[in-house]
């Protein structure tokens, strides 16, 4: 690895978002999110759980103050074994922390969307709001630079004694990329300096000196953000600090076997999973599947990678690609979703992917892009790419409402609201999406990734500029000391057009690489107008016969396109959308016999709205498809008919419970001897089919029409 | 109802079981599993969980003996909150009850199966050991007839404290099934004192008299086991006290809300569980839908069988009719398994039936045996005898490995040996059978099962003999005062034969009657080798063309057969057995498009010992079967082949998970662009199959060559 080589998101600050498709999700954002956010985190949203957050930094900033104006005050102590605790009344509550341990965190993503919205649409606003925000925050660290209320306000004697589980270096961690990303938007270093006195603190309690506590975060996020505030400052120390945490981790003995304070696991404690869950396991650099808390785990990835980056650690970098590998393509649903399991919200074994009880937490899609986006970062691959866009257009954007007000934490690919009602299994699948969760992870961390979406989509090396994601936006490039200005026009995902219109020329060359998709077999780009090349996908390999006008070279699943170019060049790609019959390997049991559709970058599915209760019925004639394309029609987005089958009652075998008592003829009271219900197991009859048309929507717009069934995968005829 | 139409079981003392298939298993459980459980429940068998059970027995007597020798002795008490207590060190045990709150039921079990084998085959070493165990259990009876050793080891003043959790009434229930059936066999009566006593007692607490106890079982047995009592010894006032827990159960506002000592389910407490899992969600008379704990819904049902033919309730018959009917309908699975859920050990929704997270315990199939029975004494109905013969030969007999030394408490109809052992959602399916549980409820149920076998073959009614089920035996009868002996001989399961041979002449009519197959289209009846009457079955209704020589009746799935019978007359009946393909109503999702595989009354299962891993892959030909079978090639059982196909790694998707690059010609290092892994998700393209045989062997004899997969429902090509 060669560091000088390694590319950098653009920054939010050089960038402004014009898409129609994306423009609209981070209106949303802006609009409806941060504001309901906002309302949360100061628990004045009926019906939604309380959040507590900015009451406990408050309580926090009034005992600091209390302490400060009378040096014999003595702080009551609370328990610190609460990990939810919530008042009886709202109205009474006591002098002491209220909702999850983590309850911090609420402000610190808020903050961070904060911040990323208002580099895209500047609002005094709301930066007046944040500021105030900011001061209560700040009012509630310790003057040793400590900040986690729970403690703050619980018992700080107890401090650090449960990394494992209450979540402090998660706060920090959290706190930290808030705090950069607001100095990153607005230049204001308030929230920086409580981040780099946190950290600063944290530094001198932990690290590789013998005095020091071999502790690591049982929650990672504290890894990646030490990387970003080494970034913001140039301070190495923290550098270090995220080393420290990432190099300890699972070395034995296991630290977590000599914490004093785990009052909620040690019951129930489920031996496979201990050490899994935190990716404690084993050293990080000899992990090669991915386990355990599936956040947890991309969060940890995420942070492997910067280091892999920065330190050109070829043993880190081997980790995550195969880490990468094997989570891409042995534990990844369709969707991006990943965490096959709810016990742990965690990774199954490999090809264990069932769609009816699938987690698929919205966060962890949204944690696969933070790492997809950082091994870009290393090798500007088209593998990482692919998995950032599926997660993105479908496990990411199915997690919230089309009105920005309701949220799935879990985003299962199949649904039967009955089974969620009743059976307990499957209680985490919920079949609508909630108003507020008391651990509202998956909202703020929704907006926090659309507000600063282009920082995806779009990465620079030198002088060169990657795209990959087509987004329409306006930005300027530093080329050889010279500010170049493109204008980025998209179509996708329901058109498969873009274009890179230079607004000022270069005068020296620049290069465009530009993502070859891998869900097309053909693209088309054109310079000003005039066919330039003519690319073809053979099974992943995109190769041309052309010669063109300009450098190109194609590679990793990228073109790169280079010219010394001239204001008002337009460099314009094509490909064809449409609907595509999609299976998965046949070592995934659950999807056996069963093929998606997809249309472009997005999944879709099939929803009761559209075809009916028992979706299980239904067949699409997968090796002959017959398509239609219906534009625009469902909030926006394309709907497609398919031609399918569905199985019918026969008589022996109604599919419906009602009464089917057929022409009885025993010597007696042969109706009454038989059952009024449909048997339930019957001599085989080869199944009776009727044709159907199937109507198949986005996945990442299911269920904005109300509750019902849904499926992603659908039986082949 | 007309009470003088009921029927009753052959007593024990009158058949001798002389079949070849059952008495092996009878042999099994008498030379095998009651010496082992006589181990067990002495914690003398290395590396299975110890009972604690007689320890417990004795430490009841000798604090008995203790505070008789002393009246000032002051027992200690210990908390009643802890479920199941196991010692540090076996060796250095404290003066206190271990073991599950119900451990007391090991020995009942034991003694229940004891009695019944010494009907079978008398062995007074083993009724010497018997005695002996009495002699324990009875010196822990107090002066006041209560005996349950977890209070009266622990705290005597918390007695009746937690009907709901703590198997007080159901110990006592267990206690009495055994006492009365050791009576029954041996005549001697300590025992059945002994749980009168206990009876008196419970009896002096609850009942519908303003002064006592509201209260009834949580776990129910003892309302069955009340009726039995009443039955042993002509005691209204046990029928009574049936009756009141029967009838009580389920008012509101719920006993349960009441109860103090709730220490183990406060917590995590399942709101749609809460009543349902005791099926006390609402009085017992409405209920039509089978809910909650599968083992107590049956035992609760079969009391309430009990109880409608008793009182010729028809209310409870209609509640138990619509019971039996959703249950067996809707919520059973084709091996006579039920409870579809491992929370709460539980029926789930109608047509919930998932095959590789099924409990289908093999308690819950014994209930629905024990249920079954009892509706047969009310109606002899062959849907009753259907599924008793469908859960016998298939979700009990696989509860027992072919030696009779392991065991299944969940019977799982799809087995992945990865997912259990990884998967913390399957940890409860156990791919081999497990040597004792602590929780032994399942091994001792089969044993008593199986050894009174005889019983739930045959019952008679007045001059009628009933054969439910097809097993060798010898029996006498009475017939007008006379006795008549008869033996039966029969070929079942393997081959479709069986003769009643008179052995004596009857002077005046007897009627035989004599189910007819659900699983046979056609059956044959002879009279001293002469044909009587060929019988056809078109979809569940017998009807023949033929005029017999002898009186019959074709009713409710029975011949009747009436004569006077001379000595030395054979009636023979016999039928084909062939496979037969199989499937599930189309609203069971899990078994859409696939077929089980049937021969006479036993489900059959694929086995990865035969069809080698990665069983999903396989379909059958189900629409043209091409069956064979081979007698006798698997532990004494026939394996069936069959045609079919399996799918194969095409080259764009491997069914292994081996690496598998194509021709990568990118114009780079297309190789290392792309993933080692097989992709996860590629374009759809039809699969590519290969010929082959799909070899079927007896769920019941499953997983008795080792770990490996299997599968009972396979796809259908």
């Amino acid at each position: 690895m060669n560091t000088s080589n390694f590319n950098t998101p653009i920054s939010l600050r050089n960038i402004k978002v014009t898409d129609s498709f994306w423009k609209k999700e981070m209106e949303l954002v802006r609009n409806e999110v941060i504001p309901y956010q906002w309302e949360a985190l100061n628990d004045r949203v009926p019906g939604a759980d309380p959040s507590f957050c900015m009451k406990n930094f408050e309580l926090a900033g009034k005992l600091n103050a209390r302490k400060a104006a009378d040096p014999s005050y003595v702080q009551p102590t609370w328990t610190t074994s609460i990990f939810n605790l919530v008042p009886e009344d709202m109205e009474h509550m006591e002098e002491r922390f209220y909702g999850f341990v983590f309850q911090d965190t609420d402000f610190s993503k808020w903050i961070e969307a904060v911040a990323y919205s208002l580099t895209q649409h500047p609002d005094a606003e709301l930066e007046a709001i944040a500021d105030k925000a900011i001061d209560v925050v700040c009012a509630a660290q310790l003057e040793n630079g400590y900040l986690d209320t729970f403690y703050i306000i619980n018992d700080m004697s107890k401090m650090f004694t449960n990394l494992r589980d209450h979540h402090e270096l998660y706060c920090f961690g959290h706190l930290t990329e808030g705090a950069v990303a607001y100095y990153e938007a607005t230049g204001k270093d308030k929230l920086l300096k409580a981040a780099c006195r946190f950290a600063d603190f944290i530094d001198s309690y932990f690290g590789p000196e013998p005095e020091k506590c071999k502790g690591y975060p049982g929650h990672e996020i504290a890894e990646m953000a030490l990387v970003r505030l080494y970034q913001a400052t140039g301070n190495d120390r923290y550098l270090a600090l995220s080393r420290f945490f990432v190099d300890i981790r699972g070395l034995r003995p296991y630290y977590y076997d000599f914490e004093v304070d785990h009052p909620y696991t040690e019951k129930g404690e489920n031996p496979p999973m201990r050490y899994h869950y935190h990716q404690s396991h084993q050293p990080v650099r000899e992990q090669r599947e991915a386990t355990g808390h599936s956040v947890r785990a991309v969060y940890l990835y995420s942070a492997m990678a910067d280091l892999a980056r920065l330190d050109q650690d070829e043993e880190l970098l081997t980790a995550c690609e195969a880490l990468w590998d094997n989570m891409t393509q042995q534990k990844m649903y369709i969707t991006g979703g990943i965490g096959a399991t709810h016990l742990g919200e965690a990774f199954s074994f490999n090809y264990d992917l069932p769609n009816d009880t699938a987690y698929a937490e919205t966060c962890a899609s949204i944690g696969l892009i933070f790492f997809a986006r950082r091994m870009l970062q290393i090798s500007p691959d088209a593998r990482y790419a692919n998995v950032m866009e599926r997660a993105l257009y479908n496990g990411v954007l199915s997690g919230m409402a089309l009105d920005g007000k309701s949220f799935f934490y879990v985003n299962p690919l199949e649904v039967l609201p009955e089974a969620c009602h009743k059976d307990e299994r499957k209680f985490h699948v919920k079949p609508v999406r909630q108003k507020w969760f008391g651990c509202a992870c998956c909202p703020p961390n929704i907006a926090r990734l659309l507000s600063s979406i282009a920082s995806y989509a779009y990465t620079e090396k030198d002088d060169t500029l990657f795209a990959h994601l087509y987004i329409g936006s306006e930005l300027t490039k530093e080329v050889n000391g010279e500010v170049v200005k493109l204008s980025i026009t998209s179509g996708f995902p329901y058109e498969g057009t873009a274009s890179f219109r230079f607004d000022t020329a270069a005068s020296s060359a620049m290069t465009l690489a530009l993502r070859l998709l891998d869900w097309t077999n053909a693209m088309d780009v054109t310079l000003n107008g005039t066919a330039l090349l003519h690319l073809q996908n053979d099974n992943g390999c995109w190769t041309t016969a052309d010669k063109a006008s300009v450098s190109f070279e194609i590679k990793d699943g990228y073109l790169y396109l280079t010219n010394t170019w001239n204001a008002g060049d337009v460099i314009a790609l094509s490909c064809p959308v449409v609907p595509k019959v999609i299976a998965a390997n046949p070592a995934v049991r659950e999807d056996i016999g069963k093929v998606a559709v997809t249309y472009g970058p997005l999944v879709y599915c099939i929803e009761e709205a559209d075809n009916g209760t028992n979706l299980h019925l239904s067949e699409i004639n997968a090796a002959a498809p017959v398509f239609e394309v219906k534009p625009d029609v469902l909030f926006g987005a394309p709907v497609i008919t398919a031609a399918g089958r569905r199985r019918v009652a026969s008589e022996s075998n109604p599919t419906s419970g009602n009464a089917s008592v057929t022409n009885a003829a025993d010597s007696s009271k042969s109706a009454a001897y038989r059952s009024l219900l449909p048997q339930l197991y019957t001599t085989y009859q080869a199944p009776v089919y009727e044709d159907t048309t199937l109507t198949f929507v986005p996945y990442a717009y299911w269920n904005n029409r109300g509750e019902g069934e849904m499926s992603v995968w659908v039986k082949a005829m």
